[in-house]
């Protein structure tokens, strides 16, 4: 039986890329979203054609049981999940608390808080029971600073953070690794920026960031770091690591105020 | 008409005690709390016995309308209410991941993060439209990092925090003071820390504190940091002050490492 | 015998101005500035005319033994001193690492780093005898991070901020209170500002920034909580507070970048 | 030409395995310290056996012109620096204020800040020039947070994470990655943890530590992660990245305050 990468969240971007990276290297990807089957069996068909081993759920994380069954019926039926990359969000793009619904504010919650902590309740012991696993779980600098317009991305994403920083306190003693990675820019994601933006002027914002767009943050490449940090020994784990393009600044610099 | 300090979450720690001091500068103190009428009318009477002006009201933050209808009532029949202070949350003491329920999980985000941005929906335009308001938080450690056994906690209070600066970050331009006030420490509060210890240990713990308890947070003495944040000029307002006992250790201190 | 307030770095701004606020309170103020004697005494003039009590001096911090003997001789000679407030820094501008030379870096380190530590070695052990005293110390948003430009300036406060979390560490418990105020927008200060820009930038500054130029943080409103925070009582003390205009963003906002 | 990773503080621990392990992959590995020849010549002695290519050098970093001679001569002599780690520091242990001499402060500064920015001054611009270069900084927990005794240790370490963050603003968008590694536990080096306990306690150190003492962060396995980020494509850098031992609490984590 192989061991199992499982990806909550698997688009086109981050989540389906760390999927073949992981299946190239011998694991069985599980790969979940919540919509676009096509889009789905492409990526697994990809990884078969690249000789690699997965497979392909649809997932409405937010439904009850849905997670819990997910990890109930891979553990039975594909094989212990060694890792899980928890890569879902609900960017909602900049809206002022005028226009933030109750509604939207829960949804937030529910995806980028809640589902992290059932899909912890669920899997977390039967890693400590096997004395090992990972946990990786994708986040953004809303997690670490609320700009204005941000109250239900910035609320889920700080709160998704300490949650991280917990379950770390708890379980990395027990050979549990969290590694919490701060994605520090726009990625290269057709399936959530280009969403978010428009088809025109997601192209744009591509050719303006350079010949190959590495002033995105391109998911082939930070896959390779989602990967090391699942392969560290635990002799030297990292907890928190951020990613960005080269040529964007850090989210705690900005125009000069002169102090 | 008086102007208005609205405390969510009145009891005889930090939120009777803050009531009370912004009273007894002249504004009308409408205290709210979930239980305990008796408790509560004894500290409006106190601070009708010193010559100020509260009012109590029950209040179930959780339920539906409930914060809503209570500003719409302040406002419509009490007054303009200048500064709220939000002081609820849901410390449910160190609990592990096994121990911690879907159902208490979701309560402490219900009371420490969404009712917070459920009275920012309601009272922040009301503030708007008058070019000025406060809105002081009350946040603790687990906004700043996640300890084991804080779950619930530190996600709520994490995310409470981000949306405090999103809050900050769209409105102190137009007037409004969000101030987050991060409690580093055990709070002299019978309401709060008295029913999680229980009576013998937290008189335990209040007589290893020193002669007068000092090395515990004294609410009488963090009023006077709440009051000056409401009353701090527009030209300098402090977004975040930490409070705790001199005799405590910062909560990023602690026995070192030799690193 | 008077308690003195002994100010490094008593300049028009911060400095001279939480100088007059605590001798306006009882305090004896010694009031202390590398140049400028004609300013000086006019500061000390302002406070006694105010029927306060002051004193000034002029210091060249940098050079051995001044800070020693300035400390010594206000406690012989003056009072024992029960606040200090420490208020130097090199702000040299914005400089890329090119035209920043090894002198301006030790310089930039001498004054804003070294100076606090001797300050500390002085004057710490006095009140530690008498069991309390306060100090003071204006940060800066460099203090937190570093933006390009700023390798003196930001290395020089980041190494002064994680000094004054040790002298915390330390003394805190031993009645001794470490304030770090982290100054995070631009000063109306005519004696740093001002001279960084030249009076010409300087007075358009002032003109954008409000009618009463209340979108720079205007030092006497400044004072109220430096001299606040030199008064809370021991149960309840601030270690970090962030003062900035209401219409300044904070450091850690700036226009959104979608994530 | 051999493509150069220069490792300034090169003993047993982590200078010297990260440099055995960039020499695995093809880079000359010019290795410094200040002192023991012998275990110098032992490191490049194994490098060569294992089929690498170094050298080594004794460098006193604190003298005047010794930096920037060894960067200069290097590159006219061995090859383009490609890679540096920055691995100095003046760890002095746990001493408190009034065991701190001013010369020791000093020391520390310049070894752990000063020591820096003169490499940085020295190299960044031939790297600029290229378009292209890394530079590795070993950093510790002292850079985020002041614990007592740490006066020295605590401002030379917050000082450099602040240099680095600026040299990363000012750099990263010409091509030059910043890599700020924040080392959070004790390390198995016996160079620098093992001098300074003495050889006893190192040992029982070690055996407290686990069977394999994988409760220590082991060079071997943190040299993977340098150089990992050290060939990061720049579409995805990471400027800071935490370590630590999974049987370590994180910094920010201590027996809980219940708050």
């Amino acid at each position: 039986m192989k061991k199992v990468c499982l990806v909550i969240g698997a688009g086109a971007g981050i989540g389906g890329t760390v999927g073949k990276r992981f299946a190239r290297d011998g694991y069985h990807a599980v790969l979940c979203r919540r919509s676009d089957e096509t889009g789905l069996n492409r990526l697994v068909a990809e990884i078969e054609e690249a000789g690699g081993s997965a497979s392909g759920k649809l997932l409405n994380a937010i439904e009850d049981d849905a997670i819990e069954n997910l990890i109930a019926d891979t553990e039975a039926n594909v094989g212990p999940i060694e890792v899980v990359l928890f890569n879902l969000g609900a960017q909602i793009g900049n809206r002022p608390l005028s226009d933030t619904s109750y509604k939207m504010f829960e949804t937030g919650w529910r995806l980028a808080t809640l589902a992290l902590f059932r899909v912890a309740k669920s899997v977390v012991p039967l890693m400590e029971a096997r004395g090992s696993g990972t946990l990786l779980v994708t986040s953004a600098t809303a997690a670490v600073r609320g700009n204005g317009g941000q109250h239900s991305h910035a609320a889920a994403m700080g709160g998704r953070r300490m949650l991280c920083q917990t379950l770390n306190a708890e379980y990395a003693s027990r050979g549990i690794h969290i590694a919490h990675v701060l994605i520090d820019g726009a990625v290269d994601a057709p399936d959530t920026l280009g969403k978010m933006l428009g088809p025109e002027n997601f192209a744009k914002l591509r050719e303006a960031k350079g010949q190959d767009h590495d002033g995105l943050l391109l998911p082939e490449h930070m896959a390779e770091t989602y990967f090391h940090l699942a392969h560290q020994h635990r002799s030297a784990w990292t907890f928190e690591a951020d990613l960005r393009a080269h040529s964007d600044l850090a989210w705690w610099n900005h125009a000069p105020k002169l102090v």
